[in-house]
């Protein structure tokens, strides 16, 4: 097969990418830029290098590009490294150039996107790597930047890892929460899977999260389509692994997907692939990435 | 003095704040919630706490309210700890209760802000406690989460920080990127502070960013209110500190104050607020603090 | 199980819905009401009825409550017959009392959404009763008003409906326009199904269009999870049905859910029911739904 | 002249043009399209063309060409038919060209906008055409889709009919409702004629619902500049024709215009034709026409 | 009749109007408000009167109000003055009551909207006064500020004025510029009327601008509804009025209403509405209008 | 040096600018023109010229050149004077070609800006003569249009003015609100410079309302960056600007920068700017300055 991992591309909505970088000129250049306005004559041009900091996996080249575009159309940018690049210190992601104050003006907002998706894409290769050839995933979660989420989701991507649900709506997961409630109803984790496959769009599989073996078996049986192993210990996560496979054969089902979740790090990752799981969901992916630091770097044609 | 240092109160327009909480919601919620909507009856009813399980200092408390009632406002919300508390593994938040449907859907969209904020609230205590007894202030930058700068600023100030530049247009900071354009043009510092103040409105402050000691004095002598000493190693900062207040205190002027900038951590911010600066800034609080871990514990009343 | 089939509620932001009613209020009364204006007291009060005049389902109400709201807060409406009630001719759905002038104002956007709605709601309906006891779910499309589709999705399932995909993002549906692409690349149905399984969040299901018993025997053995049989006549339908549960249970595998789809009508729903589909998609519920007949009959109170 | 009925042309700020578009699109593809995004190569190329499937007249090619434009610049759409052909199934509308990627994300949402108002356009030209060579124009009323109205209005026009009032602002209608309301005050319609034009713009027409022929009288005699027959049975309205007629003669008054308006349908329009009204509005035209089938055909260029 | 000239009311939709205010908000108060924020302990009250500087007539009290609430809803307003009061100064409009911090940030933009309506209500009412007992109305234009038209049209009822059209979409208006176009293509001032009432919507009037004696005719004859006279001296409209109105009574046909537009100002209306003219309208009531005096003076409650 | 008083440019956002544009296009235009789709052929052609017709300074033309652009992207403006240009009545600001029917619809809304923002220009430069070769500079205040205030602020810098702050955030501003609430609380005027300064982002200035020379000689002990003397007669101006002088020479202080505010008429900012004070606002340049009269003169080429 030609394309089992297909290149990832921006998957955003002009209209929707557009919405994040005008409210993000906003915050920044609504009321203009008083020292450039001040000191910066309107003929002046300039050229500029995005130049990398530190070692990482590039995302939001094209998000910076139009950042660029958006203050100022008679900006060139030309894009030398692609989302999805290794970079190392000195690398140069991209080159700018135009009216030296449109530039200076767009600088900060352009990197503080591509900065933030490059760290999500960086610290999710990082976790990759350490999975290394097992054939486990790595999962971003719903703790996304309010607003970016499109966007973080994109950078996981580029940086090699998978999406979990996008939204609420575009996947079923079972939550202690939600059997707990059933629970008190007299309703079993089985009657819940059901009475999901009885509502929910049949385009969407149902996930069951599970803290105990027990609980693993009975979503086997009940058909889930996922079990979602909760905060288990490595050892308890290879038990359930292999019981979970174990019932499925038994009953003659397809052996429902695994997912890891809760307080996995880059330490734990390999240990966690290695028990089997499928999908290994990593929140910090998202909300604690560091960014990946790259500058503008600046020289000027005057006159 | 009563109030030298005010307790730092939410700072948003209700307005900005809800579309802020608004395209979150609809993020996460705008199709739905299949498995809420398949599985909890819309009669049930809840209580949660939000619990903290990591140390650090709260903020967003009345973010976190405010997309509980916008989900749906039958949830009552008691904020236990403020904005600013300082906490600890096991302290409860904050208590929900109402609609056990309508908490499930809000849950994420609360806890995402709630955590993030928390999360640059508490990397700012931290330097802010590192810096101890010393007079110099940490400060944020402008490298903040698109979309968020507001409520990042604040989370800040909850953090026992303070605010630089809200944007390009409430100060004058006249860096390396500019000097170099005015110098092609013949122009020195002396020639960008003078037209910056002839050009500026007066309300703002004049800085200067300067990198060698030559810079820093012509700065003084320029007359700028204040002097940025870029990615300066801590003795040559010891130096600039000491030669500017010198240089002011000759020509009779003011002493500028003086800000540190560029690579200062946790590890080296008492040094630097050792050499006598006024204020440090410090990029890390906004574009790369971890998110504070909280969650949401559920119990149910059915029925 | 108490709620096989939970009774639909409301799945819509609020701010969603404001922005669906605020753009029909700007539409229609953005200006201002020169008729009202001219000649209504500010003082008067009028009550109205919500009278139904052709036989259907009721879908909207919360929906229209809340466009006499945004109004005028100070109208008063009492919901009488709930979303989902099988209405007549004659039938009173809700009562209004406030303001004259601010209901007549109200009145156009208020039927506007609740006629459509409910068109949508009793069109399902009569499906779902051709269908009858037999177990095929009577789906929508995509094939939605622009702006409206969360809104009549919520329709289909008040008239008993269920919702097939929300969007292009939550479930894989591998199209003759997607299969005939990957053809020319020297790939096939197998490899597509295989391929989306790879990329696709694991969250959805892959479900297959076909217009072919081969296609569908290929779609089976690949592991789609879904098959569509697009615009087949009845009896090949039931071939492909019966073709479809014998070579999965051949496999070991579970049947996959067969859906139908493609110009079926009142008069043809139950012999497609009959071929043992579990789903029937139908692009008219929603593009090309009857509005339902209701009318506000109002009466005064003057002084 | 030249130009009695000018061409009707899109009547659509851009900006409002793309809000309604941009809507759909985030309905449709605002989280992506996960099944072209797994399948679809991005340098894969397309050829398309819109079949219309149905009898009709188009309308919307402007706004589909938007559509496939706003998805991706890079498709290239070529109108082969305006706005305002009369088609038969088979005819080609457009051709388009482009990635495939893109081809296939913008194609539902073109689609549903495509078909809706082709569908308005449609029903409007059966009912000119029933009408015939009489001089009764077919008007739209305010029951439009909410987000949808101009451009509903406009595909009345394009389908040969013309518009009712924007919006409440546009022109004084006094209905039943205001007029009992008046009653109870003690006034008459008589007044409530001269109320209005005391005080509504003098822009606007006045007209005035009446229901009994001593009403359509009164109206005459108090000045009104259209009269609105509603709901009354065709051998009514010829009488109310023709005492309106007669009573403005004597008068010396000029004859004001006259709609018919209620329960009017295909068959019974050419008998409300013929009683000599101007004016006939029908809602169906815009709150239950059945959408006009379109659909896209695709090929492929890989490579 | 008991309502000739009903008090006109806010004409805003609630959605319309926050909008405005957002907006103001955010320009001023969007990153908060340093000052206050320094000093004003949350838990200082305050009161405070607006106070009416300079005489006039007030307008937009309830958009006063509404900023009040909308920057803290803990703020008490109240109107002691309603739209339309005639004021001196020293009068008090109303009274605020409520946290000092909020009543500091919200009053400018209170004041800012305040003073802009009252301005425009006052310069109505000073042509109103001007014209006196005679028939002419005094009309707005739209010349009014971008954004803001629905407010100022408002304000100019509130004055005592009436509104011309609020768009150009109700109502005609054939200008030179449409004449001029015409006549190139052969076709005359007769021929637009006649064009205009064929395609327009039979729900406007249709007006038509004219210079010179000649065209006034031609307008009478070609069945205007309303003639502008532009910028003609007082003399020549005072014979235009007659002309216009014995070609109608010469032909049985209703006099077309008659506006005197262009350079009209306070020293020159009363001569303009002594020729007979039924309507005079102002571009300066909204492009040029002083903005009325008025001063929020605030009494602390501390403790 | 070159460029001590760069030429303003125009400050706003793009996305910014059309939100105004759109704005108030949707308020002219929302449903079209039905004068101009009534008469004016698609195909006929326009040229036309911006013509000044009274004496003042341009401001906005960039601004104008959008809309017409907005409106129809065929439309060609050649602007021919920029802004800041002096004018005389019967120069040509600007041409414009294309087709006719967009010109006309484009017009009042282009007109109603370029006027409005003239007109503050005009009315500033005014000032600015006024004050002649006087160092004082002329500032505006925040009584600006609601939703204009950047474009406002810019028109005066294009007029020779300078900005104060753009909002509550970039600058401290005490007022005697503020003083005396904190008097209350026991707290001087000394204490409330230094709590602004302990608290407030170090970027901004402190500048203190007085309206008393003892008031002024306390807010330069207290170190404030600028004092504004409040509403003072000239004599008494005059005073304070000596005694603010002499108390800083005293005590080795920069002399704090002086403003004048209150009431300033072209009558008397001559006066005022002789008392040495450094800065003269005025709210009138923004909220009550007259339109400049500009009109577009058209002529047709047809066919």
């Amino acid at each position: 097969m030609l394309r089992e991992e297909p290149p990832p591309k921006l998957p955003i909505l002009e209209a929707s990418l557009l919405r994040v970088i005008d409210a993000a000129l906003e915050e920044d250049l609504g009321m203009g830029d008083v020292t450039t306005d001040s000191l910066i004559d309107p003929g002046w041009r300039a050229e500029g290098a995005l130049v990398v900091k530190a070692p990482g996996v590039l995302a939001g080249m094209p998000v910076a590009a139009t950042v660029f575009h958006r203050v100022d159309p008679a900006i060139a940018v030309t894009i030398l490294l692609s989302d999805g690049a290794t970079v190392a210190p000195g690398d140069v992601a991209a080159r700018v150039a135009g009216p030296a104050a449109s530039i200076l003006k767009a600088e900060r907002v352009a990197l503080n996107l591509l900065q933030r998706l490059s760290g999500t894409a960086s610290e999710t290769a990082r976790y990759v790597e350490a999975v290394g050839e097992l054939p486990a995933r790595v999962l971003d979660t719903r703790k996304t930047t309010p607003g970016l989420r499109a966007l973080e989701k994109y950078a996981v991507r580029v940086g090699g890892g998978h999406n979990h649900r996008h939204n609420l709506a575009d996947g079923v997961l079972i939550k202690d929460n939600h059997l707990e409630a059933l629970a008190l109803a007299g309703r079993s984790l089985t009657d819940a899977v059901r009475q999901a496959k009885a509502w929910a769009p049949h385009t969407v599989q149902v996930e069951v999260e599970v803290t105990a073996l027990g609980q693993a078996e009975e979503a086997v049986l009940a058909g889930a389509d996922c079990i979602l192993l909760d905060n288990m210990p490595v050892e308890l996560m290879r038990q359930a692994v292999r019981l979970i496979t174990q019932r499925a054969a038994e009953r003659g089902l397809p052996r429902p997907l695994i997912e890891a979740s809760g307080g996995i790090t880059l330490a734990t990752v390999r240990a966690v692939a290695e028990t089997g799981v499928d999908l290994i969901s990593v929140g910090a992916l998202t909300h604690s990435a560091k960014a990946l630091d790259i500058s503008l770097e600046l020289s000027y044609r005057v006159g």
